[in-house]
């Protein structure tokens, strides 16, 4: 393989390895180390995945919450960006092994001098992967426009649709977990129901689509104070979305899904052709991939403990961030921080300062989250925000939201194509995206 | 099934196949009369084929180049949008028979007063349909999408590749057919490895990729003036493409294609991992599927010939329009028609024409085709133009090819995104929809 950083032989090569929202701060603050990168990413593009659910609803296009990594980094000339999947590490070696996607020609070996691993996430399925082809998650671009194809059809099929029964079916949607992902795509697919498509249809009437939240806490956003969850919920059932909390879903399949009442145990059957899933949590088995070698222990998401420097037990070289990892407190403990943008993007930056002091031979102290507060939006103008206990809610939330998600898209084009389309989508309540694009193309 | 359009009964019912720049029109036409309208696509979007290669060479996002049909016709309450398969003809029985692309529930028969049947052309490849997979058209949104795919994936792998001449050929992209939409691949295809690309790369210089254009024709453009041609010609050679006139493409596989000169006679063999198709002709085969039962023959390329008012011969009450039909000319001689957006608008609107004269006991004049032009883009800021005998090329003939095209692209926003992205690209050669998206998504 064409070594694609071998501009400076003989110096300090560092291998990043995801291209979210961590590993894209750890290459960003490298900018003036004398160091050579390569990024590592099976997707050639940087995503921007607080919004993915508005792709999922047709609000925004997929090249508007993305940007080419390699477009990112053009002007980072000591930054080569690798195209492939990493299958594993090679820990005394120090090598990345990776598979090529795009050509097959087998494995192919990445030396590095510090190794920086993020991986993220995704939702788990309760342990049911078999969930995953009927319930798409709302994580990845894919996924996204899979769930955007599922809903729409459903109105489509709903149109067509004489028996009442059946075409309740195709318009109840359920979105199984609230955390912020949940509760954004239960509110914009209400809002879709209830706002953009009643003129689109002439027989079934979209706005007798159910949403149903299911939940399997005591209420949602539980990352939030109970104040502001109790005010999201209410915003939500104002919308027209059922929150159902203390429900289990134990059961899915392409006819619906079964939910089990953990106050009265008592489980029941809803009919629903489109089921959306946002819950539980899966760390990279990047983390398993580190992790297996040093013998270090997974917790039950998956997540390895990393020192406080972010370092793996044993290999100082090799970093690891996100959440996919859980970081050794001051007494030993592991601190599970929060599977946000921010904690990744402060641990990006993090890890690239260790990279730089150690080049200096320098100590960094130990990794310090600065939280800056907490930001979920449930509709047009209605959001819940925890600012350092500033609690606010409904349209100024809203604005904050807003300012906040505007400020970190990457990029001035997306920037401001977002901006526009969410200013024509406010007023007109319309959603350009609309597309229904299928897997399998046939000719005429 | 629902009968989409059961709103008034006993009124005379128009049932539209095509939701293509002819179907659009036609429904748009019939506004002010007194008819039930049902448009049946398989697809949930018009889509603004004249841009499709923008898709396809990343600059712009599916969603700015379609609008969803019901959205289109939300306000005309008369019209039913049906997303369906139309299988066949009962013309005996006045009915359209259609398989659901939703659910399945097997075939359904939607009956009409008057049929207008607007199905579209698809590229040939000269009667190798197994070419299609590894050299896909640039035709449908999906196929963009995957033409956008393998271009960009092909600097990916060149990157990858240390082979000089395995390099070359994943740097080696092949246009097959010299159209307005050959022509605007090959162009901005160069265009990306020249001006967007070269900064992204460390080891492959995108630069070095050679576009070649092959054409069996001698000269590129044919429906313009030899004069506009040439000129098209030279500026492609001018932006990097290499035009092959009076070349033939005898073989596509997925390592090259193979080429015969029509002067010499000579077979050659080009390595190329990129092939695109945008050649030949095939009407859809809903032509062949009016044709079987009323007798008439069809041209070689699948076209059906309909009377001077569009109408099927001895079944005046269906009509049929686009690049699927020949209409009998004065004389009797079927014209054809350029394959062109502007033919299948005014064919549209007269189709609704002749509905509504008949329904008032009118006849309407034959169909008149009146020629407004032949544009075509070659790269930033060149096109050529012939309109009416004023033939432009260059600049002139680009801000005209712009102000068409922002103006016929369908709805106030689109529009607007387009004009942005345009201005931007133009600005900074910048394509912000370079993003691989697979079809096989897996989890992490």
């Amino acid at each position: 393989m064409a070594q694609p950083n071998a501009q400076h032989p003989g110096r300090h090569r560092v291998v990043v390895v995801g291209g979210g929202f961590g590993g894209l701060q750890a290459v960003k603050a490298l900018r003036h180390a004398p160091v050579d990168i390569t990024l590592i990413d099976r997707r050639n593009f940087h995503l921007f995945q607080p919004l993915v659910y508005q792709v999922a609803t047709g609000a925004l296009s997929p090249g508007e919450i993305a940007a080419p990594l390699r477009w990112i980094f053009r002007r980072q000339e000591d930054v080569s960006v690798l195209l492939a999947d990493v299958t594993g590490f090679d820990l005394e070696a120090h090598e990345v092994v990776t598979a090529p996607v795009v050509d097959d020609t087998g494995p192919q070996r990445v030396p590095y001098d510090t190794l920086i691993v993020a991986g993220g996430s995704a939702y788990s399925y309760f342990g049911h992967d078999e969930w995953r082809d009927v319930a798409p998650e709302v994580k990845s671009l894919e996924s996204a426009l899979d769930v955007r194809r599922r809903i729409l059809e459903a109105f489509e099929a709903a149109e067509l649709e004489e028996d009442p029964a059946r075409r309740a079916a195709w318009l109840t949607f359920v979105v199984v977990g609230a955390g912020p992902t949940g509760v954004e795509m239960a509110g914009q697919i209400s809002e879709l129901a209830r706002d953009t498509l009643p003129r689109d249809f002439r027989v079934a009437d979209p706005r007798q689509g159910r949403v149903l939240l299911v939940e399997q806490a005591d209420r949602v956003l539980t990352a939030f104070p109970p104040k502001l969850s109790k005010r999201a919920e209410r915003a939500l059932e104002r919308i027209g979305v059922t929150p159902m909390l203390r429900h289990l879903v134990t059961g899915v399949d392409e006819e619906g899904v079964t939910i089990e009442d953990e106050d009265g145990g008592e489980t029941s059957r809803v009919p629903a052709r489109t089921v959306i899933w946002a819950a539980g949590v899966q760390a990279s088995g990047l983390a398993a991939a580190l992790a297996e070698p040093t013998g270090a222990e997974l917790d039950r998401t998956g997540r390895m403990t990393v020192n406080a420097d972010l370092s793996l037990p044993g290999h100082p070289e090799v970093l690891a961030l996100g959440d996919m990892v859980r970081v050794a407190g001051p007494d030993g403990a592991p601190i599970t921080y929060p599977g946000v943008a921010p904690v990744a993007m402060q641990q990006g930056r993090y890890a690239a300062r260790v990279v730089a002091d150690r080049l200096r031979g320098r100590r960094s102290p130990p990794f310090h989250y600065l939280d800056k507060g907490n930001l979920a939006t449930i509709g047009r103008a209605k959001a819940v925000a925890d600012v350092r206990g500033l609690r606010l809610s409904g349209l100024l939330a809203w604005i904050t939201w807003l300012a906040v998600h505007i400020f970190y898209l990457v990029g001035f084009q997306n920037r401001m194509l977002v901006v526009i389309r969410w200013a024509i989508s406010f007023v007109t309540r319309g959603r350009g995206a609309r597309l229904i694009t299928h897997r399998d193309d046939r000719p005429l």
